[in-house]
Order: C-alpha cells, then structure tokens, then sequence
C-alpha cells in the first residue's frame, strides 16, 4: 500500500498534539504518506504547514490509524475509526488495561510511547522524538498478527525500541514509576505550602533547596490529564499507593525506633538502585559524574560545557544543583567515565574546582 | 580583636570538610584571620597549603569558634571548645533543638547553613560557598548578646544571609523540606527496585523516565549522615511523616472514589505552590522557563548556551529532561523574562524548536 506519490505506506493520524504531531513527523521523515485529522481542522492545516503531514482529512486507504487523543477519549474515536476502514489501529494512551479491554479487537494494539510529556502541543512536536525511546505495545491473544506487524513496523521507523508487555503489567508498572511519584510530588509540594500558611513558618519554603526542589519539579506540570489516568488506572494507582504507604509506615518505625541498621540498609539499597538505574538507549559501559563549582555568572555554563565540546566529552545529563538557590551552584554533568579525568583536567586549568564519580 | 597580622578578628574553625573549609576560606577572604583544627592534621594542613587558613591549631586568643563538624559529635565537640576558651562558639549541623538544649550555654548559638551538601569532602571547599545563601541561627533567650553579634558578624562576612529561627521550629521545616523527602525518595526508589525484582518486572526501571529520576535523585548520596540526622530530629521527624501519610491516604481515597475536583484542586494548589516557590537570593522578578529540543551529540548544549551568554542571557537553572531517557532531550533553562523571547528568536534562528513560559 502507497501513497499519493507512491512514496511509501500510508498513515493516518487523528489528533495533533505534541505526540501525534511528532508521530507523523517521524513517519513523514521515514518515508511514509501521512493524512492528519483533528477536532481543530487549524491544527491539522498547521501540522502540514509545518511540514509534518502530506493531507488534512481521513484517508480510509491508509493500512494504518493511530489515535493521539487524551487517554479519556481513545475508546470511542478508536472504536469508531475500526468501524470506519480495515486498518490497524493503535493509540498513545498513558494507561493501557482498560482501553484495551473496552476495544477488545483484533485489528486493535494498545501502544504508549514513552516521549514527549515535556513540551505541549503541536509547537513542541519534532520528527526526533521517540528516537531511542521505549515504546510499549499491549497485543493481546486475539491481537491479529498483520496488524500488530504493521504497528510495531510503524513504531521501528519513528526510531523507538519496542517494549512489548501485558496491558495490565504496563498499567502497574507505570503506576509504579510514573503515577504514584507524581501523586508523590503533589502531596509533598502541598503539605510544605499548608505548613508555610497555617504556621506562619514563613521560612519555610525559603529553605527548600535543591533536593526540595528536584522532588516536586513534576508537581508544576499541568493537571488537566491526571483525572483522566487515576480514574482508568485506579486499581493499579491503589496497589502501588497502598505498598508505599505500608513502606513509608516501616520507615516511621525505624525512626522512631532509631533502628540504625534498618535505616542504613534501606539507604544503601536505594542508593545503588538509583546509581543503577537503566537507561533506554545504548549509553557507554561506565558514566562519571563530574562536579563543577560555578557561579552566577552569565557564561559560566557555556563555558563548561563548551570545554567539553573541545575536549570531545558529551554530556549525557546535566543539572545545576544550587545548594541554598544561591548564586552558587554544582553542574553535575555525567559524562564517559574514560574521559572524564581528562575533562576534569581541563576544567582545572581553567581555574574551575572539580570532582569525579564514578558510578558502578 | 585582630590577627597575628593584624588584619582582622581572629576565627577557630574546628573540622575542615566541606563546610569548615568553606567557612574558613570565606572568612579569610573577607579579611578575617583563620586558624583551622581538625582530627586528621594533615587535613587540616591541606586547608593551609591551599590558602583557605592562616595557621594549623588551636588558637585561644581568637574571639569566635566554628564547630564543623557531623551531627552526632556538635555536642561533644562544642562542649569542649566552650570550656577551653571565652569565645562565641557556633556549630553548622543540620539539626538544632537537641544540639542547643544539650549546651545550653549563653555563648553558644546554634547555627545552620543551607548550602554545601553537594561535593563531599575538603575538595569541594570554595570561599564563594554561602553567597546569598540562607543561614540559620538559633539563639535563646539565654543567649550571650555579644556572642551572638560576633556568630552574625562573621555568618555576614561569608556572604550569607541571617534566618533567625527557634531551634524547634527549624527543625519543622527542615523535617518537611529536606529529611521526610529524603526518606520519601529512597523509598520510591527501594520501592521499585523491589517490584523489579520481585515480580520479575524487568522493563520496570526501563520505563522509568525523566519525573521518576528527578524524584530519586537524592536517593543516590551518601547513606552515612542520615543514621544521625533521624536521630537527632526524630520527633519533627515523625510529626511530618504522620502528616505525610494521612494525607496520602486521603489521595488514595480521591483516586479510589474517583473524586476528580478534590483531585484537581490538590493538583492546582501544588503547581502554584510550585510555580512560586521562592528563591533565597534576589533574582529578576520575573523569570521565564525556555525549553529547548536538542538531540544527544556532543556539543548541543554549548551551542545553546553559548548561545544565551552571546546573547547577554544569565542561564539561573538548567536541567537536561530526557523524556525518555532517550538521545533526544528537552534542555529546561530559567532566564530572565524579558530576555527570554529575543534568546528563543537566536535559537530558531539556528534551527532549535523551543517554547518560553512565563512564571508566576
């Protein structure tokens, strides 16, 4: 199947947001024809002003539709896109189990990106997004094998890795790692500001520093979507919130215990996870975090960096850490382990004060 | 009261780690005559040799005494200093009411700056430490008037700013802003290291994206302090975490009965809560969040921040959100409001898709 120019198999995308502009992106920038509908036909005119789409419209000859819509509305535009052609069909949705029970089709596979919540719209849609990312697929016994062929054959040529797992183990797992800590920050960012007002402890947020401030970064993020994720994730949601309550309640026992050992444990198992964590993409076998002392100073960043450049270093992650939100901060850089003393180095003659971790 | 050379008041720092050096270095800078004491002499000998102090010992003659050293060992330490000489002596450990009650010594003040905690060691030790950052003191009403002037004097001469706080109360807020997230992020993290394990959830820590790894960051630093700490402050401690977890369980009852305006009220109050978190140091009244697409190759950062240096932009912030901790990433930079369109116009100019948001 090809496309008006015969260019290349035909997608159809409804809803042109950050993630479904970005999907026919990729797609377009792969080769594939690419038709964009949305409720807001100005959006759907811009993606293909912006180069992202070929048409505005549905295009029933496509061999394949996928549903960018909020995580609310993906049952009934999928199920109504089903009944409309013989394509196959996929979404984006942030929680999978009950989408892809309510749909229950064959020519149906639960997709869920995991790119993108960090800009909004179709202004921060880019052809590179998923480049790399894990993208996770939710086939199902009854899933028919072509079309879970033509949706994991669309998702290699955005550039994702494909992650295939069981729709309610994906709900559990993102729950785990995505919705419990955002319920998390949100608690958190709120107890601080009650306790800032109801105590008059004024201080109080002025003291929260950059750990404070890492921990309910997320808790900024808009709340339009999270009525939508708790309510079709709700048994998962719990789950995971009642495990991290009966844990949090075992650390109270320890500290009210001052039970030391427990403490130290815990401590030191969370820390060699958290140094452990997995990255998605190939990353080189060993990272070093480098710490630099800067100040508040227009060009102090460019320089750092820039002398990375010069050395050859990528910078894999960055952060300014302010200890106090000073005008004094740490950039934490991770780069290659074998050249970070050679970075360091550098950095030294420069007159910088820098240190170098390496993480196993 | 003037050093051996006459050019200024004479301070003992006792312990020469991260925050003694800092101090010393900071004093010496603002003229202050420095001698330095630590357990381990040749470390004491080091913060000579790189020009932090005057002098390596013990000199009784000087009219202040800074404690530096861990937690558990302020009231041994500070105890002594207090017996041996008539200065004003003061401690920099992260907990106060048990530290102050244990001395109860009118030339003693209680002391507490909120900077420091991200290099370890000596190594890390900058005079520029405590710019503008907030430095807790937490005199009583026994408190010597004149000790208490000299503590503030030299907290002044660092650069910082004076927070006087009650002891109790200080130790609220830092359960709420610094230990309870602490134990907070080791737990979501031990939390989900356990889940990968157990229920053989490989693709767990995969998925785990940009918001998760934020939130767990801290989990990483060094076990060692927080043994003490919890002891220290275990009742304000246990009072936040009691908090903590009823309001938890009242999200996990939004979340169960599906109460979606409670639910987005938590949301919006803690995003707004966010958005205005203060700084402790002035900056711009309005600052702009700019997000920047960039991929992973060497030499992307340097270009946009070279970008903002040539362009005359202070770069407060800065943090790499991987969305999916992919090649490709979203460069998050807190700048100046005003500048902040003309800085987004230099970047589209060179190709980067980015959007500005002002904050509130």
């Amino acid at each position: 199947m090809s496309g008006p120019n015969g260019s290349g198999p035909l997608a159809q995308i409804v809803g042109c947001g950050l993630v479904g502009g970005s999907v026919a992106a990729a797609l377009r920038a792969a080769g594939w024809t690419v038709s964009v509908d949305d409720a807001d036909p100005d959006r759907a005119r811009r993606a293909v002003d912006r180069g992202f789409a070929d048409n505005v419209g549905v295009d029933e000859s496509a061999s394949l539709c996928v549903v960018a819509v909020p995580v609310g509305s993906v049952v009934e535009v999928a199920s109504s896109m089903l009944d409309r052609a013989g394509w196959a069909v996929t979404d984006v949705g942030s929680v999978k189990r009950s989408i892809v029970e309510s749909l229950d089709h064959p020519r149906f596979v639960g997709g869920h990106p995991m790119a993108g919540s960090e800009q909004d719209g179709l202004d921060g849609a880019v052809a590179t997004m998923f480049d790399g990312a894990a993208w996770v697929l939710t086939p199902t016994a009854g899933t028919d094998g072509e079309a879970l062929a033509l949706v994991h054959g669309a998702v290699v040529a955005t550039g994702a890795d494909v992650v295939t797992l069981d729709a309610a183990e994906h709900d559990r797992i993102v729950a785990m790692v995505s919705h419990v800590p955002h319920l998390t920050a949100v608690t958190l960012m709120g107890q601080a500001a009650l306790r800032a007002t109801a105590d008059a402890h004024e201080p109080l947020l002025r003291l929260a520093a950059g750990g404070f401030r890492d921990m309910t970064r997320i808790a900024a993020g808009h709340p339009g979507i999270w009525p939508d994720i708790c309510a079709e994730n709700r048994v998962a949601v719990v789950e995971v919130l009642d495990e991290f309550l009966a844990e949090l309640a075992e650390v109270r026992r320890i500290v009210v215990d001052e039970d030391r050992e427990a403490l130290l444990d815990r401590l030191e198992r969370a820390r060699q996870a958290r140094l452990n964590l997995p990255r998605t993409v190939a990353r080189p076998d060993q990272l070093a975090e480098l710490r630099v002392t800067v100040s508040d100073r227009p060009g102090e960043l460019a320089t750092v960096t820039s002398l990375a450049t010069a050395a050859g270093v990528n910078i894999y992650d960055i952060e300014i850490a302010h200890s106090a939100e000073g005008p004094h901060g740490v950039v934490i850089a991770m780069v290659d382990a074998h050249l970070a003393d050679a970075y360091a180095a550098v950095l030294r003659e420069q007159g910088y004060t820098c240190s170098v971790r390496r993480l196993t």
